[in-house]
């Protein structure tokens, strides 16, 4: 396969369990284990081998995929096993060669999209009762231990020479950058100065000490893992309010065409226009009254609005982040009847107890952050015919700005903005604050204000005196001022826009997520930069070749 | 002047009121005024011109001893007025030219200590009651605008055109990294679509619009601006709790000498080992007792041990970190007799109210601060004659591990580790934990047990035991082990250190400052290599050149 930006489009992240390379997922009852058995020829791209329990985008894939497949497909499962197949190897990781040969967009969306799934993974336990734990049965290095990090509780082997280890900076020369380095700080609270002697330890710790210094949560003997584990995810899964005799959702494939025009979904377009460098995504309400009961809700499956809504809109920023890179600004639009777009909020509202609207109100919150985190410029047009209501609107509010078409004469919901309840507290953004409440600062004003006028559409004055749009041009002005907008924004640099765009979207009140997606990100973006990693010499570069990096030693 | 690398040691931060080439400081009773006028010939290094009063390291140099002389040396002041000497302009920025020709590492550390500078501005009117006034009356651009958005309140001129602006991203392809766009979100919690206009428009924002927009705090007319300024500098300072009537304290020179081995000072001395990339920094404790009484410590001035240690310390971290790049550990150590030690911090601990004590902590506060954001790896050896006491115990818990000589027969004090109450609050770092309550994740387990032992010198073991410091090897193992961790520490990439240590020694909880130093700069720091900033047709390259910048479109 081409690297990404030859042939378009090229990679799409459709798998399913019959498809997948690299992981199985089998469940007993309430417990799940996902084993990672890596086929060290089933590279996504060529070039590199994927040795030792190694991992690429396309492994990363399936681990995204079949935890969509527990959290909609097997509602009875309460605790998913992470391990590993293979003997005395959990996982080492990224891999090493693939980084070598990739391209510097490549590494860091690769890492993007890896830390979105481990985040999912702790989402998941946070709000959907669904427990994770590490079985870790050998060695579980760099990558691999960040993924055991984002489980619940990791349980290593102990056998004498089963270590857990983050060994990128003496090894690489980088950073153990999908959360490693925030993770061990922010959950594990390890000591700092035990954390510094870990991170620069390429042997790793094992057992007690590695349990002492809070890096595991537990460990055992071979002969003792097995039962040890089972035990232990049971006792997790008794912390579970999943359904025990729920019937699971199938998530059947995505219906997507892609033609020269873009990426079309029954619910979501995305039409390029390449010369611009400018993609339309249009998110379309469901276009009669969603399912209400819960019977009807389930027996709709994937095709109920919301989910499909939710698939459609994840899948479409995921293949454009991967495929496009150089489309640096989206525009959102909606279109439909608000009406059903806000039935849609208030079924999902009343029914989210439910374990499957539960874990669809989880896969819209999800995506949405995906947006936020996304490196691209949003700009979001509320015009004739728009549908920015209710969930719908947090596009809207996810924009970097919003233009409102001034409509004075429209009729009652022609182009509005309409809030519902969803829009205050749902859908947090990583850094945990509602769009709304990090717009407003949390200033109870204007949140008050909004709060005041959900359920009502607001035109054009209303919305830009609530706050909610950037600016209202009337019908004579639209055109060019948008035109304007979009040409200018398309003539700055990517990079400046990438870095304003990553500080201005989250202010005040940072979390785990922010830390990992604001300053670790964008260290080890720096680092993958620098010629002591990526140079002739560099760490990355002389990996596996025997020869010794030769540094720059001045310190920055 | 040559590049800081090529001549050792080249920079130096020593200035005075008298010598200044581009700020004055005018002190009239409570309202101090000091006033910008940059004089074009007066760079630090040769090469560019700086005009349209931007600025480089020199003045910013400037900028922070005027504000150590008014923090000391008149406690009478009460409001400082930032100001422009020149017509129609206040401050366009850090000098577009300058940057242009740095090198990387320079940019960085240029930033780093504007960026220091900047928050000293508030942390003094945080604890010590010195507010300071933005009177803009020019245009106030970039960096200008970055130091106005340092102040507690922002006037702007109102003579249709002064604007205030941050054209970084349009003009140059780079950030307003020195806090500006971490301070419009955090600070002014301008809402982030104003912030995204407001930080792509090269031509800024004027007056109402500026206002309603949170940028400025007022705006004047001409005519009105002086009155309006003081007016506002009056009230302002009605909110200090600064003396009236007290006699300031001259700072003195720095005793200083500087010579192939290091920097030596009273009580600080720096040796450089250039082969090992090592420095060794020992702080000494008093000499004798201090003065504890009010009148005896205000005569000793300068020379009162805290202060002086404080003044020295600080400087022998700029020294180094300007001149010393390659230098990539520090090893810290102290010596002396803890009872002076704690002696000194009794004083400090029941004189805090009184201004001269209270500038004082403030100064020690500052300067462990800048130990805490330095890209150096810190190393404290506790050994035979340290004196890790109270406030100097704070250098062990700055550091990245702190190893400790076990010494059971030992007396009472000898190379022991003793706690004060100094330790407990009075030095945040930026996230505004002190260094214990970072250490230990606030928990209360091990915060209540330093906590109790307060006063009681503390051995290896029960050091140990309590978290204090990392390790503790016996006399056989002491001199191979910390050889080792010294000579692995120096073999690995400098990078890579870097963005580990900015991520490890901050934990949860962050504050506006870990985010400039964080976040902000780290995308700073990586914009700073990009061929689009950099590269021969990058932004910053070509600016002035009346060439278009050329853009590599793929965002990342």
């Amino acid at each position: 396969m081409n690297s990404p930006e030859a042939v378009k489009p090229v990679i799409t992240y459709d798998t399913s369990p019959a498809q997948y390379k690299h992981w199985s997922l089998a469940c007993d009852g309430a417990i799940a284990t996902l084993t990672l058995n890596i086929n060290e020829d089933g590279g996504i791209k060529p070039g590199y081998k994927l040795k030792l329990n190694s991992y690429d985008l396309g492994v990363d894939m399936e681990l995204h995929d079949a935890l969509q497949r527990v959290r909609f497909e097997h509602p009875e499962v309460k605790t998913v096993v992470v391990t590993s197949g293979k003997d005395r190897i959990f996982c080492s990781g990224a891999n090493i060669f693939m980084l070598g040969l990739s391209t510097h967009a490549w590494k860091v969306n690769f890492c993007k999209f890896t830390n979105e799934t481990r985040n999912g993974i702790e989402d998941s336990s946070r709000y959907s009762g669904l427990k994770f734990l590490a079985a870790c049965n050998g060695t579980t290095a760099g990558g691999g231990y960040e993924l055991a990090l984002a489980c619940d509780e990791i349980i290593l082997v102990d056998d004498r020479s089963s270590a857990v280890s983050l060994p990128e900076v003496p090894l690489l020369g980088v950073l153990p950058g999908t959360g490693g380095l925030t993770r061990v700080i922010d959950k594990r609270r390890v000591r700092r100065d035990h954390a510094d002697i870990f991170c620069t330890l390429t042997e790793g710790i094992r057992s007690q000490r590695a349990k002492e210094w809070r890096l595991i949560d537990d460990y055992a003997k071979p002969q003792a893992f097995a039962e040890k584990v089972k035990a232990r995810a049971t006792e997790l899964a008794a912390q579970s309010d999943r359904p025990s005799d729920a019937k699971g959702i199938a998530l059947t494939p995505l219906k997507r065409t892609i033609d020269e025009a873009g990426y079309h979904y029954e619910t979501v377009d995305v039409t390029i226009d390449r010369a611009a460098r400018r993609a339309t995504l249009t998110v379309k309400a469901p276009a009669a009254a969603v399912q209400s009961k819960i019977d009807d809700i389930v027996a709709a499956g994937a095709a109920w609005w919301p989910l499909q809504m939710a698939r459609e809109l994840d899948d479409a920023i995921l293949m454009l982040r991967t495929n496009d890179l150089d489309i640096g600004t989206w525009v959102l639009k909606t279109t439909g009847d608000a009406t059903l777009a806000l039935g849609a909020d208030a079924v999902l509202d009343a029914n989210r107890k439910h374990w499957f609207v539960r874990e669809t109100i989880g896969m819209l919150r999800r995506t949405l952050a995906r947006l936020d985190v996304t490196s691209r410029t949003l700009i979001a047009l509320v015009e004739r015919g728009s549908c920015f209501a209710g969930t719908l609107a947090e596009l809207l509010f996810a924009a970097d700005r919003g233009y409102m078409l001034a409509l004075p004469d429209a009729p009652a919901e022609e182009g509005k903005v309409t809030l519902s309840a969803m829009n205050f507290g749902d859908y947090p953004m990583v850094n945990a604050q509602y769009r709304l409440q990090a717009r407003f600062y949390g200033e109870e004003g204007p949140l008050g204000a909004v709060r005041a006028a959900i359920g009502q559409p607001q035109g054009a004055d209303a919305a830009l005196a609530l706050g909610l749009v950037t600016a209202t041009p009337d019908d004579l002005d639209w055109e060019d001022e948008i035109r304007i907008v979009l040409e200018e924004r398309a003539s700055l640099s990517p990079d400046a826009l990438t870095g304003m765009e990553a500080n201005l979207r989250f202010g005040p009140g940072e979390t785990m997520e922010t830390r990992v997606f604001g300053r670790l990100s964008a260290w080890q973006n720096w680092i993958f930069i620098r010629p002591n990693a990526v140079g002739e010499g560099g760490a990355l570069k002389v990996f596996g070749s025997g020869n010794k990096a030769k540094f720059d030693w001045n310190r920055v």
